[in-house]
């Protein structure tokens, strides 16, 4: 059977190196299997929790879409879609909450984490916390069981929202029937997570990434930045505690791995480590960077690709939604 | 300026005198006004709230709409539709969701009384409660606020909703520019709340109500069950504290009040007074009846009429949810 494999990214930033790793690269290798499905989307209505600058929202769209686009997702052989051109999601996500205990999203990490922040600071538990931010898990279980994906790839932050998702299914389909498919987080270990400039993992909300698409002069710049210690050359350097070297690891073959490991005993210069990876980084990001550019420069062309998306998405999202208000008792009088 | 009304009914019983008097009754009047625009909604989404029962909110939803639909309600003259058909509600809900601070929510009436029921049964303070109940007053903002309502008439139990509605409208403007009319709560004091077969509020909660479309002789079945006190034919009776007056008084002219009040002085039989409230009664009520049951028979006609009105609704709710849209930041990208 074909498995459907569901990922979501959140349109409130500018793709970096760590999204690519992480994320980009491992789900367009994967939509290209035989065996998969692949529903890619645009999360914007996520985006609405942590984002209130419209324009950012905007332009975070057409460059995400675009560097999916760029970097050689197959819009024919994937899903490919903007969540809020879905509006089957939202209506899904209601019928949902009333299937979901309140109990349940105080369990969830973000929630509990805002709550312990104001609480350390001497406020209201739930101070400056939305009903998005509280609710988010069920937009989420809606996101996933609209399209009965299987798997949704994950990290390991992210598994308590999938097994939240199992669980409101889990009670729909006892109540009403047999409506959705159980979704299964995947946790894939192969997958680096990429350290930022200053050594703690690459997020937009460290301020630490490094775009993907930067001009070469830039990105090289970019690198150079990254926080290194104040080793001389000549003098042996760990690999393994080395931002320059988890990246260089993350582009490189297993034998410009190992040249590299022998480069940092042998004493590279954190200059040249630093340039070797730019050069690197160079070699796979220039022709995506390339088509990047013509796609950001005609958007009406990635437009169509995500109408043509969220066409192909409705044909599902309509007839499951269909199921769901016969099962609960919205039906026509005839 | 045509004034903006919005009702909403939400599907889980069958339509009783209490609800005649209290909402229905009123709000056909008002919608018959020349400077008043009226909503009416099947509030379906928000009987998923309380209900799990799919063939109750089905059957109770053709038994409302024949209901008003018999009662004279003019879909010319009002947009009358279901909820769930109009899918811009749900999306608006969650951008609304990303604009209320959940502590507003901790002081919505109908959660802390779950809440305190839970403590007093020492059950954890979230026993049993949804997402749904927790975040009714969201989708209720949603459905004021889409529509551009001016005045959402209400009991004083939910004048707190449309407070609450305000508020996040409010807070949207602020941050968004002016999308949404303010709403304000009306509480007409002059329209009855009437009492039940037990003398509490006729309400399908207490089980106490006399369903409006009854048979006629089903009908004066129920009324002799009004409970009444044990004083005998010719005692004189206190009709300001007899439910039987007080239902006489929401159907009888000012003169056939002031006769049954000197009925009461006079001693009327319990028995005598419960049969001239059912004559008074059928005569209010037959001529729909007979409308009602036509149209009971033919759901395709209250489906049509629906539909009708959806469609009436959407051209407000698309252009609204557009707008909604373009302020937050999502837009097409050309």
């Amino acid at each position: 059977m074909t498995e459907r494999v569901l990922t979501g990214i959140t349109t409130t930033g500018t793709p970096h190196l760590g999204n690519y790793v992480g994320a980009i690269r491992p789900a367009i290798a994967s939509s290209l299997l035989e065996d998969k499905e692949s529903f890619l989307f645009l999360a914007d209505l996520h985006a609405l929790i942590k984002c209130s600058e419209p324009e950012k929202i905007q332009t975070s769209t057409r460059e995400i879409a675009a560097t999916w686009l760029a970097l050689g997702l197959d819009v024919n052989k994937s899903v490919f879609y903007r969540q809020s051109d879905v509006p089957e999601i939202s209506e899904l996500c209601w019928v949902l909450n009333c299937m979901a205990a309140k109990g349940l999203m105080n369990r969830a990490h973000a929630y509990k984490a805002a709550v312990a922040a104001n609480i350390e600071e001497g406020q209201d538990a739930d101070f400056g916390v939305t009903m998005g931010l509280y609710s988010y898990p069920v937009l989420m279980a809606a996101d996933i069981l609209m399209f009965g994906a299987h798997k949704v790839p994950v990290g390991k932050d992210q598994i308590q929202h999938v097994e939240m998702a199992r669980d409101i299914a889990q009670r729909f389909n006892h109540h009403f029937g047999e409506v959705f498919v159980l979704p299964e987080a995947v946790v894939d270990d192969n997958v680096a997570v990429l350290q930022g400039l200053d050594g703690r993992k690459m997020s937009k909300s460290y301020g630490n990434t490094i775009p993907l698409f930067l001009p070469p002069k830039k990105m090289q710049k970019s690198i150079n930045k990254i926080k290194t210690n104040l080793l001389e050359p000549e003098e042996p350097k760990d690999p393994d505690t080395s931002t320059v070297f988890q990246i260089w690891q993350a582009f490189a073959s297993a034998e410009q791995t190992l040249e590299m490991r022998k480069a940092f005993t042998d004493g590279i210069a954190w200059g040249e480590a630093k340039k070797q990876l730019g050069v690197l980084i160079e070699s796979h990001i220039a022709p995506a960077r390339e088509k990047y550019e013509t796609l950001m420069a005609n958007p009406s062309e990635i437009e169509a690709a995500l109408q043509a998306g969220a066409e192909k998405a409705r044909l599902h999202s309509r007839a499951l939604l269909a199921d769901v208000k016969h099962a609960i008792g919205i039906r026509p009088l005839v």
